[in-house]
């Protein structure tokens, strides 16, 4: 058989990346073809167990299990698809009935253990420590049997157990439970002996009841819902500890890189909310399988999980119409906190276990947002501070203890290798850092995992141009230079200048790495509607006094940035690197402190009564800042006056 | 076609009447057949349209609707079984499709205003005075369109009019929204041009929204559920007004007479608890139809139902397993109030309507009772109050500013005309009333609508019994007096005595109507669980001193009781007959005062708190009291001092 025709891709996740099917090996060797390197101690022989994967889509197709697969993995987990690596490999036989539409139908999840570190999402965050007090408690009790001096119900008998047993609840204390639970509740207690754990939750509603004690058990997923990846933690409520992370793309890409894309097909029809809606919920499935299945965690032991997003995020995974936040004036269903059900939303933990979605300050602030100020904990700053989550969708936040303005900025996903010539995600073989000999022009650069060289991403992409301007090959209106357009590095194609960061031997790609000069203006319009957003969202505060003595980089971007870099190219303003603060996936940590610490929700939504939300397009200045902010650092030098070097270059 | 040997059995509802079908005549005609007098102002020939019945089960096999039917009727109402009772008959040709086992499948509705009086089921009650201060308010908003400058999301915009317009909300009040109705929030309030009602609960949660001003459309029902009858009231929530009223024999009914074949009945296969509220449901789906029609309410604008009825009912319409009800030592699952989505009950109100149910006290004390303290609010009286809800099963109350016991007696359901020879419930041609001349012992009766009699009811057993013992046909152990039976009215069947009521020409039936011995021990019995109980109940407060001040007489019973009888046969202590009130259904009336002010809801569990509950049965005196208040009035004379007829009646 011919695979190369039946053009059959088969998706590996969450490396994102795909490979089209040309022989029937096991998967463990199509790895090693992309590169793609993987733990295995026996080096693919089936002896040592290791290389467990997942396939998510397409198992039908592959050859039943072998003996060696048999032996390490448990009957349940080989239903579910899960698989050694290096013995699975897709059965050509059955090919045939494989319909020509299918041909992505093949996903395969690399568990984070089997990766070699190369391609881990950020999933990490600076945690600024927080106290333990979960809206979920579990109580173990001995319930005494009814008799005919004593025949209370066996609800009330339930909840005065509990009073004797635990101070948490006063004795006047009113608890109630979920209704359908009642209905299990005596034959739970009889089938137990009357020895039970029961789950309650807020201090106030039992929505779980157990056999014996397993007080233990108790469990959460903080979710992180990004437009491009979604980020899971498997969290133990009684004392915080993190059991597993697991982290997807966000399969909603596959109907439209950014939310104004997945806004228009919600718009097109209804419903397609439906559709996307399914696929994010899929995506949250599928990570609470993976990271239970890591730790060895019932799911029905999984009682809350927290969600933030982005407002679009937050309303597909509602199920709500976000079609009003893509049209002026970009009016959410809602803004603040919720909580629902988890059967409401179709998710798969305990049966009457509940989600609390965090609010969303407007169209374009959304729930991530909360989750940066929750766990930058910006409003206990003295000095005025400037956070900036940098995404697919870039939010700027600006407060202290006593004002919170926040906005939103269209920068693209420029930072995130997208519509770059050889942009990339940060992965292995990502170019991360480069210098520039000011003399030779010559490139030092370094590559994550010290791979050779497959493309540029973010981080890279911020060094070559703050490079590029002190080596004078750019202007500070972002043109290349005239009179350095002789040099060997400095080529022209289709019209428009390139400079080359890495040779054509250097690569892995068979070509030169590239910046070209559209790349240049990319970066340029995300740059300058960061900044124009800050001074704008400044501004706004309405006391010129003020200045931004501090500033937060968020996101996965603003992680691994050269946070000198970023001032030089005048994407964030010009203070000194100490008052600089990278603090990682801050969204996802302020999801984990939802769950962890319940009076984070009554401050998320104080936060929403507090921040002022800024619109920044709307505002008269935002043209004239905008266009100011495109020049590097900016029109005006006086705003980087510790930024010397840009006397020597040329602003046209 | 021989249509007596079908076997087709036809229900008339709510009376309880059943004919075997003979002839196709119209329903009508059926009906006078049975001497059902119905309102008809053209007397049956189709010009009035006054005689509408509902044809609850079999329409199929009616004939299609008349011409004179669908002028009267719309082709709604036609579809749903609604027909005029002159024009509708069996269709003989269709019934060949009849299954052997269907024969009972014919039911048919007689609306309340059809029939003249006779079969009416006591749906009022004693009304103390209620303020309105309900669960459920309606708000007409006319809410700001957003803007640029006022990008507010739809929910906090409601929100923001609904503190603007009106005093029930303070600034600073958190108020929720049902989840899945947040979805159609968007469309409602575009659609509608931002001029909406929306229906609040306990000043917290949205649980409606319409377009429009549709505030005075604020509707709920009381439910009454006895074992043997539903009845349901359709109440205006703003003004406490009934709307209208229906009733229902309680489908359980074919599944077994009493709560206890019924427990059994569930024991036996825990899916017949689904049997059993399925019919309950339907019963009051049914109930809920016939009176939003009546009163022209679109069942869409009922937003909460409140709910009384014994432990069993409670736990059946809930799907709560009862079985360790039926069980030693008696546990319900639940005692406290509840509120449950009335979706989670299959009632078909508003989608989103909540149903509130009141507490049970025990296995054998329900909400009816609970339903009883309210509406009769003995929690305010002085003295010392008794009060008797007599149905199916007896409760029994004691209590005044400062105390409160309750407990349950197993009457039976004698007083109901159940294991009377010649019982039969409070419906036209009942002997409801008599009085024997103690020289001829001739007796001058009275019937229900001064039909013909047909049989004896409970208030006519009464009067029978203390009549007897007047005219010394009885002694006191309720044995006939061996001095009498020479009498004509005396007679001896089965060799057992019996005292002829009605003689054989004056009654319908073509035989006399006599009292037998057996009648008389099961009056006995009844009573002298009601006095033990009594004085059981009173004893465990614990203060001989304690005395019973005044009486309430609750439920059909208690209504048309002569208490003056009821006190001389020793079935209700001896106190002045002024004391002693007659309340009608109380717990009905319970049920009303709990959807018109949420507040009783709150006294409903500090009753629950407060009320002693006594296991009358399992007391160590219960046998010897028993024994001796099964003496007419009671074995001491000294407890019926004020009953100076005794003297003369024997003892054996």
């Amino acid at each position: 058989m011919d695979l190369k025709n039946k053009n059959i891709i088969i998706d590996f996740e969450p490396i994102s990346r795909r490979v089209l099917l040309s022989s029937d090996k096991p998967i463990y060797d199509l790895l090693s073809e992309l590169s793609v390197p993987i733990r295995s101690i026996c080096g693919g022989s089936g002896t040592c167990g290791k290389c467990r994967v997942l396939i998510q889509s397409g198992k039908e197709y592959f050859i039943l299990p072998t003996s060696a697969e048999k032996e390490f993995i448990d009957q349940g987990d080989l239903d579910y698809g899960w698989r050694l690596a290096c013995q699975a490999r897709i059965d050509t036989s059955k090919l045939h009935l494989l319909e020509k539409t299918e041909s992505s139908k093949f996903r395969i999840f690399l568990p984070n253990e089997l990766l070699l570190e190369d391609f881990k999402i950020l999933t990490g965050g600076l945690n600024k420590g927080i106290n333990i007090f979960p809206a979920i408690k579990k109580y173990y009790l001995k319930v005494d049997k009814p008799s005919l001096e004593d025949p209370q119900a066996d609800f009330e008998r339930i909840i005065e157990e509990l009073k004797d047993t635990s101070k948490d609840f006063s004795k006047n204390a009113q608890l109630d439970i979920q209704f359908d639970l009642l209905k299990d509740l005596p034959n739970i207690l009889r089938e137990s002996k009357n020895e039970i754990t029961i789950v309650v939750r807020n201090n106030k509603t039992i929505i779980a009841c157990e056999p014996g004690n397993t007080v233990e058990d108790n469990f959460g997923i903080a979710y992180d819902i990004g437009t491009t990846t979604v980020v899971g933690y498997l969290i133990n409520l009684n004392n915080g500890r993190i059991y597993a992370v697991a982290s997807n793309l966000n399969s909603q890409t596959a109907y439209g890189e950014d939310v104004i894309t997945r806004l228009t097909f919600i718009k097109n029809d209804k419903e397609n909310l439906n559709i996307l809606n399914s696929a994010v919920v899929n995506d949250l499935n599928e990570i609470q399988n993976i990271i239970c299945s890591k730790a060895n965690v019932d799911p029905s032991q999984v009682y809350e999980v927290s969600i933030v997003g982005n407002s679009v995020m937050h309303h597909i995974v509602l199920g709500l119409d976000p079609t009003n936040i893509g049209l002026s004036p970009f009016v959410p269903v809602i803004q603040r906190g919720l909580n629902v059900p988890t059967k409401s939303l179709n998710l798969n933990i305990s049966k009457y276990g509940v989600a609390y979605i965090a609010p969303v300050i407007s169209g374009f602030v959304g729930a991530d947002t909360i989750g940066v100020i929750l766990s930058s904990k910006i409003y206990n700053e003295k000095d005025l501070t400037l956070a900036i989550d940098i995404g697919t969708n870039g939010e700027i936040i600006i407060g202290n203890r006593k004002v919170l303005a926040v906005g939103s900025c269209a920068a693209g996903s420029a930072l995130e290798g997208a519509h770059i010539s050889n942009g990339m995600r940060a992965a292995a073989g990502a170019i991360d850092s480069l210098k520039i000999n000011q003399e030779t022009l010559d490139v030092n650069f370094s590559t994550i995992k010290d791979k050779k060289p497959m493309g540029i991403c973010g981080s890279g992409l911020v060094d070559a141009v703050a490079e590029m301007l002190k080596s004078k090959i750019l202007t500070r209106s972002g043109n290349f230079n005239k009179e350095l357009i002789n040099q060997e590095r400095i080529i022209k194609n289709d019209k428009a200048f390139e400079f080359i960061i890495a040779k054509k031997d250097e690569t892995s790609l068979g070509k030169e790495i590239t910046i070209t000069q559209n790349d240049i203006r990319q970066i340029q319009m995300a740059k300058a509607a960061f900044y124009s957003g800050t001074r704008l969202i400044l501004k706004s505060l309405g006391n010129s006094k003020l200045k931004i003595k501090q500033i937060f980089l968020a996101g996965a971007f603003g992680n691994y940035i050269n946070s000198a870099n970023a001032k030089f190219i005048g994407m964030i303003p010009d203070i000194a690197g100490e008052n600089i603060h990278q603090i990682g996936n801050a969204a996802g940590v302020g999801a984990q402190h939802c769950l962890l610490n319940v009076e984070l929700r009554n401050k998320a939504e104080q936060m929403l009564k507090k921040a002022k939300y800024i619109e920044i397009a709307v505002k008269e200045e935002f043209q004239k800042e905008y266009a100011e902010a495109m020049y590097f650092p900016h029109h005006n030098l006086d705003y980087f006056p510790n930024l010397s070097e840009y006397k020597n270059i040329r602003k046209r």
